[in-house]
């Protein structure tokens, strides 16, 4: 355990936890999601922005406990003036810091929307990573009830939008104000023992009435045994807070008095007579007084965006995907920078925990997009006339490459073709060369007929989808075979 | 000057130094831009892969000279197990990591490209960034000089195919080996010494003949009178090098000998016959004898990309923008996790610096796209009604939003839609309401008219490009005014 005395470690390709690298049909799928939402998003009159990666840790909203260490759950690390600068940990406190910056060159309300990866210094675990990619609206410099009600349809056009039929999906409305009425009525003055309050009505979904009754009073002991500290309510308050966040129940006398309450129910009225007016009925937009939403920082109308859609745990039993995105107002955001109010609404959609449930789910195309023709090398001193194919074809905007591995063996380099997903390959030996030919092979059309053909001898003797043409006719004859399997370029 | 003294600072938005936000404008030019590079290189037969943002240092080639403090020019903090992590400051450095780590799963040769933002902790001046896009291509598994002349090729039809013309812009191909061989020629052992004399040569563009001398021998003094150390060659050895790097120079007998020198001509001499043969000619790719590239993991083939297009600087005199991209053979970076050798070659186009030259040059369209149809709210108890015209013009994929600041001036709502670009606006008073009517201002059309109409009597007596149809008309009248002014969408 001495100091110093560990071995040099040998340099591994690895990346640390929680981090992943995408590939070309993960790429695709998420170019073709964030292309849906920007268009939903843009209908909706919102305009584009993007701040940077980083920032001051301070204008993010997260303090310095102690001089050494910023807050934990961002990566943090100090500038050459000794500031210390963070990795956004999501698209909403850097969009405060840039209206705030911008406030008096910016159209007011200010509606915009970005898109972009956002990374959490958080433990990671299945599911669960320290980058991932968010898609944002907000809607700045209006308390209107309607930028709200606007931001729900939004969510709900979205995920129609992205292929997820009506009934598979509902956005949850509620509103802080409500919540805060119970508090009120309970008189609950400090802010940790709330905070408890919050997080368990959150799990309302998830535990039931009896566990939240639990979280709201002594605690819960989970299947493991492991134990919760509950938020310590008497059985009154208790009572008074499920019959607040329950859907079903009778509103309690005791929460009809909390002026607050009585706004927060106001708005959530003024919202579903918005929403309904435009067309969007309860199959789409709900109230539903159990949500929360877990960040501090909103003040009034919260929602959450829920998947209904089911799939199977790893014991095979049914789970929901649950939420996928969601917001709400944060009317202090911005002041923080301002010293004055300035109302805010926004909603953030979860873009990559979104795709991995559409995936789940069959909803995304995850095939590979076919390969590049290849053109085979057969004769390696006459690599010139082999690239003048690929240049030809290449001019007729077909994708294509020459063969770059070693081209001893031609054998290899058709497994390199099938493994690129190609459509075809073209080969000249020196007898087509000398009639002035090629030899297209078009793999997808082999592969099917390998399938089909019993015997090798058949196979060979036939030699089925590959056929020979002049030099010159190479860009026609490939643009038939592509053709033939739909291929979109070309 | 005592700890803790200091007053507690004012949260102010700012960011930090080198980072910049974007608009909306930027934004789009920055897609069309790397959605037409995207095209060439699919073309090219190369697959997207995409890595994180940060990669553990050592993986990317950065060791740690004391335990304290990474190197200097990347951000890195420590994760919770010690262990450092930077955020990548290019694309290749990652990648070499993704391709030792799935060597045994990816095709071989292995083509892919990438684009996202890389960070750099330098110290920022006029145009140079710490978080700036990179758009890559490599070819890793494959040492043939048609990989090198197919990156040369790839890096021509991309500035073609971002509207820079034929003549405007030029491949610049050298060969590391070339300038190995004129090593071997002089006998330099010293790394360092070699260094200074390879940041030489990288200068002749900007200091010209007699610069370069005078860096190669003791040294020069700049305009400002800062000197530069030179690399202390004598006056026969610098002749040697000056004549192998200018371009007209007959070649010194002493440079013919070296093996590593033949080969790298002979590895020049192939590209050239492949990129000619291809129908490239030398007013698109050339080779150029004081090409060097700054990075020292370089092994084979560089290439550089010039725009020969000029601007003026801050005196009015004029500038070549120079280099927007460029590349190399880097057979050693790979190889570092693999313990066996990995020819690899690749190219990158600085997206950030080349959509400045294109912007300054007038390639890009940076005019804002049009705004939203903004329906104003003139009866705030009706915000339902309009908010119902809002869904009916979403509903048919227009771009409408519903005016959320303060309603109470109308004149407000109309300079807010003219500060959103918007085409028209929405206009129901309780008299058109009464008649089932709505009000279409073209905005576009207005602007024109009040532009041509000298009194502003006449204006308010015209009141042109303004007009009333049927509630039930409002989607067919606002597609006549979107077409009158060639909006793509609706």
């Amino acid at each position: 355990m001495a100091e110093k005395s560990k071995k040099p470690q040998k340099l591994r390709a690895r990346l640390p936890r929680g981090l992943a690298d995408r590939g070309p049909a993960e790429i695709a799928a998420t170019r073709a999601m964030v292309a849906k939402i920007r268009e939903v998003f843009e209908r909706y009159g919102f305009e584009p922005v993007e701040t940077p990666a980083m920032e001051y840790t301070d204008a993010l909203g997260k303090f310095l406990p102690d001089q050494d260490r910023p807050n934990e759950g961002v990566f943090s690390f100090q500038d050459d003036d000794e500031q210390w600068i963070s990795l956004r940990y999501d698209l909403t406190a850097p969009l405060a810091r840039y209206v705030a910056e911008n406030f008096d060159t910016l159209p007011k309300p200010y509606r915009s929307y970005r898109v972009g990866y956002v990374y959490r210094n958080e433990k990671p675990g299945p599911g669960r990573f320290r980058q991932f990619m968010q898609f944002d609206a907000d809607t700045v410099g209006s308390g209107s009830p309607a930028a709200d009600a606007e931001m729900c349809m939004m969510a709900a056009d979205t995920m129609e939008a992205l292929g997820i039929p009506r009934g598979s999906y509902v956005v949850k409305v509620n509103n802080r104000k409500v919540l805060d009425g119970v508090r009120d009525a309970i008189g609950i003055a400090d802010d940790g023992q709330w905070l408890t309050v919050m997080r368990a009505i959150d799990k309302l979904d998830r535990l039931g009435i009896s566990g939240v009754q639990q979280l709201l009073g002594e605690g819960r002991k989970d299947e493991s045994g492991d134990f919760t500290k509950g938020a310590g309510l008497k059985a009154d308050h208790i009572a008074l807070v499920v019959g607040a966040v329950d859907k079903g129940a009778q509103m309690d006398a005791r929460l009809r008095d909390s002026k607050i309450g009585q706004e927060g129910r106001a708005e959530l009225d003024e919202i579903s007579k918005l929403v309904a007016t435009s067309g969007y009925g309860a199959d789409r937009i709900k109230i539903d007084p159990s949500v929360v939403r877990g960040l501090e920082y909103y003040t009034g109308p919260v929602y959450e965006v829920e998947l209904l859609l089911e799939t199977k745990d790893e014991k095979g039993r049914p789970v929901r995907f649950g939420s996928v995105g969601g917001g709400g107002r944060y009317d202090g955001l911005v002041s923080r920078f301002r010293g004055e109010p300035v109302p805010a609404t926004g909603f953030s959609i979860g873009v990559s925990r979104l795709q991995a449930a559409l995936t789940m789910l069959g909803k995304l195309d995850t095939r590979p997009e076919l390969g590049p023709v290849v053109v085979t090398v057969f004769d390696r001193d006459r690599v010139a006339d082999y690239q003048k194919f690929v240049a030809q074809l290449r001019s007729a905007n077909i994708r294509a490459e020459l063969y770059l591995g070693n081209p001893k063996n031609m054998g290899n380099q058709l497994k390199y073709a099938d493994r690129r997903n190609s459509p075809c390959v073209i080969i000249q030996g020196s007898d087509e060369k000398a009639r002035g030919e090629i030899q297209i092979k078009d793999l997808i059309e082999g592969a099917k007929a390998a399938a089909a053909i019993a015997s090798n001898q058949e196979w060979r003797e036939t030699r089925p989808a590959q056929f020979s043409c002049a030099e010159g006719e190479i860009v026609a004859k490939v643009r038939e075979v592509l053709a033939r399997h739909d291929v979109k370029w070309g």
